[in-house]
Formats: structure tokens, sequence, C-alpha cells
């Protein structure tokens, strides 16, 4: 299949944050091709995406159900590939449904769905259409995050014994949704966001990442969530003790109220034999502590790298020292699920390399995660495995 | 008062680790000198600490009661003025009521008593006694959580609304105590430790560190604790969820298996105006957190300290860059201890600073955040103020 | 002008490091589209490119002077706007020369030439063409190196008194050049390199980064090169004292033989009011020391950016905590080489934030290091500003 | 010999700094008491001093010849063991060599003299008095310097090919010595200080680091000094190319008008095999770096450091994770110094563990550095290494 695959996107309109990243992600590596969207619902608002965008106004549709049907009509190499959603929560599930029925791979922002029951639909109708379906845990595309549990994986650190992972941002620490800053209205808006807030946007990502890392699954979970906020009217602060499936304890919190953090996504594992740590602020490191008191500092793109793991060299498109950070670990949820389409297109199994990027399992567990941290309210809650 | 106080001692014998650095701190700053001591309950043993601490073997004495009685006879100027008891926890409150009551000062490491009922009725004795009672929290000793205080105190960081504060250890990974190691056997024996084993050695100090940081105390509290090591008798790592008396959330963990950690309180406090984080592996730095996302480092002796907080500068030997640490922080209790016990000798009140060292009030306090978690298995539980 | 710009590209073929930088940097920001390249001299090389690239293999030259001569035969739109040459250094003149000629704006990687002669008569062939010419000097394309530029610009840090600038790598520690690796094959033969090795590749960033930050030019210049590997051609290390135009000293040194650093870029300057620092591969960062001993730390994306440097939030993509990095800063040099030849075509002036890229005055300046520094051989040797 | 050794002190009057750091870093492990002193050349100002040192006023002196000889005079036992001369440097000199003729240890702080001639002179004074002489280049006393010294004479970093050391600091950055700071003034004076100021007294520690770090000498320089402050009389600044013995390449730098430099010493040394990194102001860490590209951290205190190290483990006193600072450091040179006075007391041979502080011929080395970076002026001169 000698093209570059042709991508569609629902949202990421005029004020999105999200969307650019998406755009820029999705082509970085040179083998993808934005060439239609419904970027808004407001027909003229996604016609001028047009230009910016450097797309025919007839690509930008005015809705994303007339964006299936008209690209449904077109052939094969003139239609879209596949779409990417990056549309508020709430609307996760109709779209991404309709375009996964229509036949079309689906990359799919986070967290997936409003409820636990649409997540277990849109679960069903994945496995029922063959399509691939990436859920954008971006996080989990961090080089140094994929050595981490191969790290895990290999035994260095032992039987895992406690995890420590928080999310702390403090960008919401004033109203600023009053003031119609798009980025906040939708976030603490249950309307859009379902009923978590901080949890939801934030929590899902810790919780994926411990998940990822360690290869455990949280299985009970007692949560402390707050608004700190006045009239807010969702969670913007959360503690949470954690208990996994193997019996490790551990933390989980996240916050968009404490100043001074900015995006400080980080986690600690401890287990019998050693530990680790990583920070998605500086992404280059990896810090493996062993029993005898020393640290071994992974940096990106080093020979020890490749020693351990497969992945990390995979997701890693420089030399030693050259950084990479947000947008390439973004683009290698992107690689890695437009790989296994190319497979899919051309009829051949993907990869184990391919495949590692977070899919409709991961989604329903995120919901199902948000489901508990709401029912919590201080008390232990469990939360089904599977 | 134109002489160096005479400092004596209980426990601090030949296999102890904190007996010595009780020494070394008391001694640092020149006003006062080891002239006594019952180093252990075995007459002989603590005799052979005459020779290494150039002590006359008769101020070695074999019991702490010989020691009360001997010392109480000698005239003043030749007996000691204040006892430093370094006793595991289950001995305190004898040998500390016995010191009081015979009229001398104290100062005693924690936790303070082996329960509630101890603590409070130690307070009791303190305070008929009239005598200067320090407890060694030391690290509240090192200028920069003075600074950290201030800093709160002044309202830089507004009120104060999320407290991290952490103190995992890992040297406990192994059962040693089977080893006979002696700083382990003590720790895991709820005959020597009291009710809780990591909460009691490490939570109490992470607690006592965030309500002398943040000027709160600590109302209720959701503790989950385990016991990683097999057989052994107390919590060895344990995870809380707190809330503080004006309404802030916070976690408090602490552990003594955790791989890869030495010795590492760190806090985190995050306001409506700002944040600030301190720890103690680096305690050279303070960083604090301003809206505009800049973080201001304050740095161990500069100028910048002078202009807000008299109780670092005061707590600093040394100019910037020359940095001071464990001994010096430990030192600085002494320091405002004895200069109260010296106010007390001279009959003249001691000033603020002076009183800036932990006391029976906070004893009571960690006694009853040990009973606190010990009682909560995961359910939340009400610590009383005062 | 509502398309994207057409990008040709010399150099770059299958086993080239930087061709790749070049295309994803290009295009990350969505406005550029590779259209065409002579990728190899080896006709049949370069055409073995059109597959991963998604070209047309007419589009695959064989040589740079077909490539100018059919691109030229092309009508407007069709035919490139400007090419990228990341070739070896010793071929940069004609190349460039030809593209300029015919009337192509160009991008050049860098050192620019292979002697101070070519660079001179490179520039006066740029002046004469009227095109854009945009040399990578990439790692001024960093936000926190531009906000650091406008910190010492807006006197925050007084006049400059001293430099501390270093770029160590290690990679280049055993021969492996006679092990056939290109990327030591030619920066290890002074064919390819000119007269310097590590301070033509590595020494000439350190170089242009200096004086981009500091508004200052490297007046004098006491170098001591030295090669650690035995047989290698040029050299691989070096140390260098520096003077600059307004008298502050400084230190400048680099090397490929420091096993342990990667690509460890950095700056130190102080003033007469204060201080800064920034290294490569922690780049979200920018601390600035001020004279009551406080460090601020500014980072990446966050509102105090803002107050300062309208470049460093033009080069910012993301929010904050979000990091970018190596590509992103890479991608900044052409986002405003591309938007000044917009404004070319548009016939409207350049905006002094376009203007924000790395000249042929800067290609002028590093020729003139690299033969300092070859010349002075532990002697002082000045270096003509202009 | 079952008693403290018996300590006096020249210099260390009620304005002075180091004297203090001295008097902190004798008594710490307890075999030591401090007994008589020229705390000052005015004989009342000495006197003044008695209070608050708890001395009486007779051992106060009020000359050091007065002190020589009425010490002298006293029996064994009664009058001082050692001496510690902490007065400017200009009566270094004949202050040691009183002291040394009379038979006492002398412990003398850096640097030794105000010129070759007179440390050739103390050299022969001291191997003809056959007593112990101690120089408190007190950086090496660090337990990870110690390390790092063990590290390299293990082989683990290779053949050394490159060293970087550096040691700015900002406090003179105004002309504070016009203000009559005493810190300042004898600094900046050259009747005081001899023929540098920065050099002599910072880098003449990073020269001593270096070399001991190493163990290769310093054998040719080529030092760009400078004047900052304008009507200084020394260098407050300064930068030197520097060539070891066994031909590695190497930058000293140090400097007092560096705003944001504190007493910022650090070195990195990086050989065939790796490298290290060690910085003063973060003592506990040791940073070795391996060819992998993964960095080792060896921390304070901890089972590795055992592995490597016996003078590490011999400097440490407290566990791990439990800092020690630069009191302790200072301490390490008179505990083994001391130690060292001890066994000559006692007539047995010093242990290697027990010699292992700066001596004369370290002395000797520091003053040849000063007068090669004075006659340096930016052309490369020699340093004999013997």
């Amino acid at each position: 299949m000698n093209r570059k695959l042709r991508m569609g996107m629902v949202g990421g309109g005029p004020e999105a944050f999200i969307g650019d990243v998406h755009r820029k992600a999705a082509v970085l590596d040179g083998g993808v091709e934005l060439v239609a969207g419904c970027f808004s619902q407001t027909p003229q608002k996604s016609k001028q995406m047009a230009a910016p965008l450097y797309l025919d106004e007839a690509s930008c549709y005015g809705s994303y159900k007339e964006m299936v049907e008209k690209e449904s009509a077109l052939p094969d190499g003139e239609r879209i590939d596949f779409v990417s959603i990056v549309t508020p929560n709430n609307s996760h599930f109709p779209i991404a449904t309709a375009f996964l029925e229509a036949g079309f791979h689906v990359v799919l922002d986070k967290p997936m769905t409003s409820s636990v029951e649409e997540a277990l639909a849109l679960r069903d109708t994945v496995k029922q259409s063959g399509k691939v379906f990436a859920l954008t845990h971006n996080y989990t595309g961090y080089p140094m995050v994929k050595l981490a549990r191969d790290v895990v994986k290999r035994g260095t650190i032992g039987k895992v014994l406690k995890v420590i992972v928080q999310y702390p941002q403090g960008w919401l620490i004033r109203p600023i949704e009053r003031d119609g800053v798009k980025q906040a209205v939708w976030r603490t808006d249950p309307k859009f966001s379902g009923a978590a807030g901080c949890m939801g946007d934030l929590g899902t990502h810790a919780a994926n990442l411990a998940e990822y890392v360690t290869g455990l699954r949280i299985a009970e979970i007692c949560a402390d969530l707050g608004t700190v906020v006045e009239g807010r009217k969702l969670d913007d602060d959360g503690n949470c003790l954690i208990h996994f499936d193997n019996g490790a304890r551990g933390l989980l919190f996240a916050s968009q109220v404490c100043i001074g953090e900015l995006n400080a996504l980080r986690i600690s594992v401890h287990g019998t034999e050693g530990g680790l740590r990583w920070r998605q602020e500086y992404p280059s490191d990896l810090h493996v502590f062993a029993e005898d008191g020393t640290i071994k500092t992974y940096r990106y793109g080093t020979a020890a790298i490749g020693e351990i793991s497969e992945a990390a060299v995979a997701a890693t498109r420089l030399l030693f020292g050259h950084p990479e950070a947000f947008f390439e670990a973004f683009a290698n949820i992107y690689k890695n699920a437009t790989d296994t389409m190319r497979a899919a297109i051309e009829g051949r199994e993907p990869t184990e390399l391919e495949l590692d990027f977070p899919d409709v399992d991961d989604g329903v567990r995120g919901m199902r995660f948000i489901e508990a941290v709401v029912e919590s309210n201080g008390q232990w809650v469990q939360i089904p495995t599977a």
C-alpha cells in the first residue's frame, strides 16, 4: 500500500487545543495526511478550518453524520482510511460508533465514553467491526514508559509491592470556566465530561499509566474527591488509596488546583527487588533503584535501552541526548495504531510492537475507574478487572 | 551562667545509632558537654562507654534510677542540667517522668510514649514540673522547614488546600530483625515500639512536619496499613488520606520497604495563592510556586531568607552554598531547647525563637496520630486536636 | 497564498540522520510538504527514497544540478518553493549557490561552508539573490533560548560579565569511523568536514548559542584542541578561553569523547545584576539568578513567559507542562524561515518574529570561529566581528 | 591515651568566619577540646572570646608568640597538643613555623603561605619537626569525593582524558571590601592574601580537588584572570586551560562575581571507560557514567559505597539518606589529622586511612598553582610537579 493513510477528524475546531495535537502527531512520521474533517458542529466554523489546514472546503463537513455518509460514498483511496475523534467526552460514543459501523478505523480521545454502559457497548461494536480502535492514552507512548513496563516485565524490580502515581495540575485554581475559557468550560461541566472532572480528565491517565507500567489491575479503590473552587460542579482534586489485583498497595492522586504543578504526571513503583521512577515533565530519564542504594538512570536513545526494550527503541526517532517529548509520544500512539491499520489493509497480522497502543479494553477500564471513584466517597469499592 | 550545660544521657550504648547523633548534635554549638549517662541497662555495658566518651566510669550508671538518685544528690554545677533519653519507645514514659520529677530538664526521642494515656500523663508531669521538655522531631530543625513554615504564615501561598507528605525508606525490605540487627529488632517489635511500626517511626515525623509547616492540625484520617515482610508483627508500609482542621485535603504515606528510598521525607503544600516543596535529602533548597508558573528557589544561607524568616536565619551557621544537613538540623532542636533551659536557669523569659522546638504537645499529637492510624483500618477516624 | 510551501531536499538518503530530522521538522506545523529531492549522489539511491517518502520517482533526482534544472523548468506552484540542503559540509557551498542563483529559497545545515572564503562568497550570493536563506543552528529555536535572549535584552541580568558555554558528547570515544558508521565517517574526515571536527560540528553551535543569548560577539579566542582517539584526523575535543566584544570573559568547550555526555549543550551567563542557565537536554526550564540568592525557574508554556518574551510564546505550541523538545525547536527554524518565504512570495515585509532565524551572517561567523580555533593552537587570535 | 586532644587556636576572633567552622569541626567527633587560643592580635579582643567559648581568660593569649612560649612551658597533658591556625594567609608562615619548631602539631588553613618560597621553607620545617601537619583543603573530606577518587583508582573510568573543575561564587560582585566587610577586606587585599585573590581563595581548592580525585598533577596552565569590580586589587574571576601530567586536558575556572553561584565547587572527570561528576552543594550523590549511556548514582551511606571505598565509609557518620554536609567534611580532615596525632603520641604508625588528609606537599602545590596562574597572563606556563 504505497500511499499515505488518509485521516479525517471530528472536532478540533478554531478554539480547540487537543485537535491540533492530534493533527501534528498524526503527520509527524510522514505516513498520514489529513484530508477531511468535521471540525465543528457549526458548519460555518467547520469550513473556517479549510484555509489554515490547506483543505478543500468541500472536505470540511457540517456534521459528523454528513461526514460518515459522504466519505462512505467515496471510492477507496479517495475516502478517509480512519477518523480521529477529539470532541468532548459526551459525544465520543455516538460518533465512534457511527464511524466504526461505517467501516472506518477510529482513533478516539480519552476518556472513552460518558458511562460504563456506553463503554461496554462500544467495546462490542469495536469487536464486531473488526476495525482498529485506538484510545489516546498518549502518555504510554513515551519511550521511557515502555522501558519502565519492560523493566517490570523482566523482573528487575521483582514482585510489585507499592505504586505511587500522581497527576497534579494547577490551571483550574480560578473559576475560569465562568470567563468562557473553552478548555475549562467543558471540563467542568458534567454534561460534557460525565460524572467526574479531574478524575476523568487526569485520574484516568494516572490509572492507565499505573496499569500499563506494572501489568497489574487496580482492584479496589477508596477515593476522597473534592471541589476546591466554589460553585464548580465536578471534582477538581482527589486522593485515592488503591489495591492492585496482586495485593500491592498504592496511592493515586490528581488535581487541577495545585498551583505550581503544570502537567506533573509521575509514577514510582517499588517491588521486592528494586524500584523505578518516571516523570512526564522530564520524560527522557528513567530511574531504576537497586537494593544496594544506587540509582541507575536510563537515558533516552542510549545503548542501554536497546538491551532491555525493543518497544522503547521502536518508539524513539532521535539519537541520545536529542530529547523527544509530548508530540512524539503522542505520535507513537498514532504510529502503532496506523501501522496496525496498514497491516489490516494489507491483510497481514500486525506485530506485537505495532499492537502496542491503548485499545477499547483500556477505555472500558477507564470508565470503570471513573465510576468507582465517584461511587467511593471515602469507602472502599471494587473495580471489576474485566 | 558562664559555663557549658551539663548533659546526661539514658540509652545510646555500644550498638545504638541515635544516641551518637544526639551527642554530636548537642555539643556542636559548644554550649553543652556530656558528663554522665546510663548508656545501657546492663551496668557493665554502660561503663564500657566511659573510654570512648572520655568520661569517668563513676559517671556511667547501671540504671536510670541510680542515675536520677546520684545526680540529684550532687550540688548544682556538678550534677547534670538535663538528660537526653534515647531508649526504645516503651521505656520513654517512666524514664522521662523520673527525671522530670527529680527536677531535671528533659530531651526525649520520639515517638514520645507507648500510648495516648502515657502521653497525657507525661504532659501533666511536664506542666507540673515547670521544666523544659523537648521532643526530637528533628526535621523541624532544618532552616528551610522553618522558612517553609514562615512562607505559609506570611500568606504567600494563601489558604492551604492540599498537602502531600511522604516518608518512604527501604531498609526493612528483608526480615533483618531475625538476623539480630538491633535497629530492626526494636522497631519491629510491639513490645518496644508500641502499636505501630512504620507509622510510629516515620509516619509521626511526617505528620509533625505537615502540621509544623502548615500551622494546621490533622483532624481526620483514613489509613491503609500493611505488612509487606511476612511474619513481621507491625506495619512496615502505609498510606493515609487526611483532612486538616481547615478543610484541606491531603495524603500521608510512609514505608520501610520501598527499595530506592533512603530517608525520603518530602512535603508539598498547595494553597489558594501558591505552593511549596521541600525534601529532606536535599535540604538546602525550598521551592515556592507562583501562580504565573515560575518556581522561586530559596537557597540556604542567602539574603532572601533573611527577608522572610528570622527563625531560618537563626538556625543557620554557615554562609550560602556551604551546606548544613542532618546533624545541624538536629543540633537546632538542642540549641533552642538548651537556650530555653539557660533562660530558665537564668530566670528570664525565653524568646519566641528559643521556644521554637517540638514539645510535649507535639508528643501527645504524635501518639494520637498513631492511635488513629492503627484504629482506622481503612475507615475514617477523627483525631482530637488538643 | 493558500497552499502548502513545496519543499525539496538535497541529501538525506537511506543512511542519513539529519535529513529525516529536517523532513519531520519542516512538516510539523502543517504548512510545508516535501515534493522533490536529490537524496543521494547515486541516482538509484536517490530514487530508493520515493517509496518511504511517498514521492514520485520522477521527483527523486540523480544530481542536484539535474534538480535545479528540472525544477526551474516547472511552472510556479508545481516547482519547489525552497530547498533544504543536508549534505556533508564540503558540498554546501556549490549546492546552495546553485539553488540561490536559480531563484530558490534555501535552508542549509550548519556549518555553512568549508572555509571563510566560501562563506563570504555565499553571503554575497544570498544578498544579491534577495532570497531567504536560513542556517539550521537549531538550538536557537528552543523557546527557552529565546526567553534567555530576551531576559538579557531586557537588562534583567545587567551587563554580561561571564559566559560558560559547553557542548560535550561522548559517542566518538571509539574509532567507529573505521567501522564505517556513516555519521562518524564524514564528521572525522577533513575532506567532508573541513578544517575542524568537534569544533565545527559542536563548537559552532556553542558559539552561535552564546552570541544569540548574549547579543554579543566573540572577539578573541585561545583554543586548546586535541585528538583523543588515535589516528583520527580532526579534533575530537577542545577547550577555549574567549573574550567578547564588550570585554566579558568566557569559556567554550566541546567534545565528542566525554563518556556520559549525550548532547549536553549548556550555557550559563552571569552579569552585573543577575545570571541565567539553560540546558538542551532539559529544555523546558530556564533558571534566572537574582542577587538575593534566589533562583527563578521559568517553565515552558506558562504565563510568566508571556510577560517577557513574545518570541518564546510564538515558538511554543503546547500549554504548560506538555514538554516540547528537539523536533519542535528545529521546526521553529523552519517555521520562521518559511513564514519569511511566504512574506516574500506574498510581497509583504516579514515581521521581526518571523525573521528570528539564523542567517548567512551567522554562517559567516561560524566559519570565522572555526578558522580561529584551528589557527589558535594555544595562542590568542582575534575574530573579525563582521 | 585516654583523654581528649587539647586544641589551641590562632585567629578566629569576634568577626571571623572560618575560625568557628574549625572549632565546630574539631569537636564534632568528641575527641578534641578547645583549651586555649590567641584569637586576635589585639589582646583585649582575644580575651573577649573567653566567655562565648567557655575558656579561662588566662588561656586567651595576646600574641601567638606569647601562646607558643606559655603553652610550651606547661606540662604535657596541660598544654595544647596541637594548634589550628586560621589567620589571613600572610601570617600563616611565621605562625606555623613557630608552633612546629616548639614541637606542636599544626592544622593550617589554606592557602598555605604567601609565596612558593615560604611554602618550600615550611615544608622543610615540617619534615624536620616530625610533627603532624594538616592543611584544610576541606572539600577532600567529603565521603563522595573519596569515593570519586577510589572509583578512578579502581579503573572504572579508565585513563583520565578530560577534567572540568569549577568553583564559582558571586558574593563579591559589589565592592563590599570598601564597606569594611571583614571577609571581603582581607580576601581582596594583596597584603593579606598574596598575589592572587579569587584564584588563591577558590582556584587552589579546585586544583586540589582535581588532583585528589584524579591522582594526576596539573603540569601546564594557561590562565585568563580578570578583575570585574573596578578598583579591586586582585583577580575576582579567572578561567584556565590546563594540562595534566598524563596528557589529559582540562578546564579550571573560579569566580567571586558570578551572581547566582553560591559555593559551587563542581568536578567532572571523563576517561577512556567512563566518567563521573560531583557537586559540593549537593554532596551526597556521586554520578558515574558508563559507556552504554546509563548514569549510576551512588548515594551517601549506602551499601554500594562500601564495596568500593573504605575511605568513604570511614568518612561517614550516618546511615543512608541522613545527609551530612560541610561541617562533617571539614571534621573529616580533623578526624584523620588528629587520629594521626594520636598515633604519633602513642608511638604507633598511622594507618593509610588516618593519613588521608591534605598535607604540606598539597600546600606547596597550591602555592605553585597560584604562582603559575598569576604569571601566565594568557600564556602557557609549566608547574613543577614536585
